[in-house]
């Protein structure tokens, strides 16, 4: 297996784009992580995207993207995994380059989430859970995650506040993202007083319905070398499945497969969750932040809640969670979310992070998950 | 990269299933597949499926696929590149067995068209089409191949009795072949009176809408010898992007995206098109086979009426093409169709095809495209 690195980053503003269509987006993303990455051609891409049929009326984006971006006739592949699907894009780019089949590829995600027509995004979103045994029972996505905080307050003792306080330390870390969606500082009481969505969950729990798109460029290190970029390198990388359903779980308050994911990309990289700088994780709602830090090994089991509360997960302590904003302040195009980890985690090492820089990091861990946890897959990335 | 083997293969009937869903179907194609092949386990799944969002509201198929066969906690993914959903999903697990990072996987294909809500199957296929371009301006699938027959017949002088001479070749096969879904033998004069689709193709020039999944185990040739497997190996693999819209192409009379994952697909396995024993190409209209026959270089441009007329591509002709009755007679699942075709040269080289026999095949090549043909795969396997 050879090398590979992460040589150009490309994203855009986040939001209710409405100028812009699906394949702006995309595009857009990936023209900013070429030029960035300063090459003059690519082998084979791949587009992580959830449902752009129910979204957009538009699948075989494979074909679509290659086209507009002039790219034909590369090879160009769609990945879905519902919101996995940009981690994943990443994976199989990884894949790619270190077993030999291409030299320089592009992985990107995109979502344009909000010129749904038909049933809505509530119905769309609904479509990574079980359809039949979950969505047609009248379980919406909060209503899913909101049954997991529930089994996580009453098993750990779990604060409303502590909850809260994922959603106020991700927005004060998006206020200084000028690409994110949601600019704004809350405050704990900001999120206990918003719109009930499913109890305990409110609006300022959940991640938003966005507009976007991300991508990277993947090479050898040593193609890495030759143009001249900083080092990043991808050193791990794990997928992993559970049950899709949360009534075949054994443990509501667990998610088994970033478990399984992150114990792959652990031992493919040679190294603990003590060995993680600074981490993007999957925190669609404000719960996923808190079991997920739990499944990755960097707090023990039920200790997630007093971890935020201590800061341990702020920049500045012992491991920063979410220096972008998270998906929560960020923004969650669906397919975009595990590609824009990625990038965050590269502009960390390249020290473009301002006010939200972590000093010295050089190991960097990113979580992108599917569904209510139903499938996972973990980046590690080190910086030379 | 290592040698890579298809060791097991599983398909079941095809057709309007009312009684099963989509799950049903995967993963009993999966469970024949891992049967046939006798392996207790599998290190990794790939499913290809274009638009189960649109056709049956359940997207996050790695999941499910995964949930439903027992697999967890297993990385699985769905592959979506429309029609050649199948076949990339393949070349994926191949690239994931040859790079070394899986030695068991599972690559199957799936669609379930027949339970479809909303608005319908006609409209969910055509997101495979440039939809703002294409779509919104009233054309349907059967339109872009029909604008596409029309070209080749007026470049080339291809007649309306050879497009219809492929449906009743391609009938004749599947005929003899218990999982087709359509096992009726047809006449030129059937085809020629059918109900008119796009002028100048009538519904026997047409693939219909199928329920169906298949599946293949893909291992080392180490790994197969030791399973006491016959050796299949899959000795090329090519895939290409062409535009996705017809308007943009130089040539509506040929599809390019073919010709080139074919000539990437020839070059890895150190094959000609003289070298291709017999053939199953993505027969979703009459005219199509007739145009991949040209670019794949088993016909000069322009030859493939004459060539079909003359019985070239039937069994006992110089290149036996859709043994199997091809997606015309044998149905049309869309993410499953590619998948198909590799079990359909499997089961020749295996020699279970009783009438359909090619004797003597040693290296056949599948081809599965998307759309109007804005994606491609091909893939040549060789047995020893």
């Amino acid at each position: 297996m050879r090398d590979v690195a992460v040589v150009g980053i490309g994203m855009d503003k986040w939001g209710e784009l409405w100028e812009k269509d699906l394949r702006d987006l995309y595009v857009e993303a990936a023209l900013l992580a070429i030029d960035d990455a300063g090459v003059d051609h690519v082998d084979s891409m791949y587009v992580g995207c959830m449902t752009s049929g129910l979204f957009n009326a538009q699948e075989h984006l494979g074909s679509i993207m290659a086209d507009y971006l002039g790219m034909n006739p590369i090879p160009a592949t769609r990945i879905e995994s519902a919101c996995a699907s940009g981690g994943i894009a990443v994976r199989m780019g990884f894949m790619e380059v270190a077993g030999g089949f291409s030299d320089i590829v592009l992985a990107g995600g995109v979502e344009k989430m909000t010129d749904i027509s038909g049933d809505g995004a509530t119905f769309a979103l609904a479509t990574a859970c079980d359809q039949e045994w979950e969505a047609y029972n009248g379980v919406t996505f909060p209503g899913l995650y909101a049954m997991m905080a529930r089994a996580h307050m009453h098993k750990y003792g779990t604060t409303r506040e502590q909850l809260a306080m994922v959603a106020v330390k991700n927005h004060a870390n998006g206020y200084h993202n000028p690409n994110a969606q949601y600019r704004m500082k809350i405050t704990v009481k900001d999120v206990i007083n918003s719109v009930k969505v499913a109890e305990p969950l409110n609006i300022l729990d959940c991640s938003p319905i966005t507009d976007g798109a991300a991508a990277v460029i993947l090479t050898t290190v040593e193609n890495a070398r030759k143009l001249g970029k900083p080092i990043v390198r991808i050193i791990g990388s794990g997928q992993a499945t559970s049950t899709i359903a949360l009534h075949s779980r054994s443990d509501l308050a667990g998610m088994d497969a970033t478990r399984f994911a992150a114990e792959k990309a652990y031992k493919m990289a040679g190294k603990t969750p003590k060995d993680i700088d600074l981490a993007e994780v999957h925190d669609c709602f404000t719960i996923a932040e808190l079991i997920v830090m739990e499944e990755l090994g960097f707090v023990e089991k039920g200790k997630s809640g007093p971890a935020v509360e201590a800061g341990e997960t702020a920049i500045g302590g012992r491991i920063p969670i979410n220096t972008s904003g998270g998906l929560k302040s960020k923004g969650h195009p669906v397919g975009a979310t595990g590609v824009a980890q990625v990038v965050a985690l590269v502009e960390q090492f390249r020290c473009e992070k301002g006010e939200c820089q972590v000093e010295g990091a050089k190991v960097g861990l990113a979580q992108n998950m599917g569904g209510s946890g139903g499938s996972c897959v973990v980046t590690i990335l080190e910086a030379e």
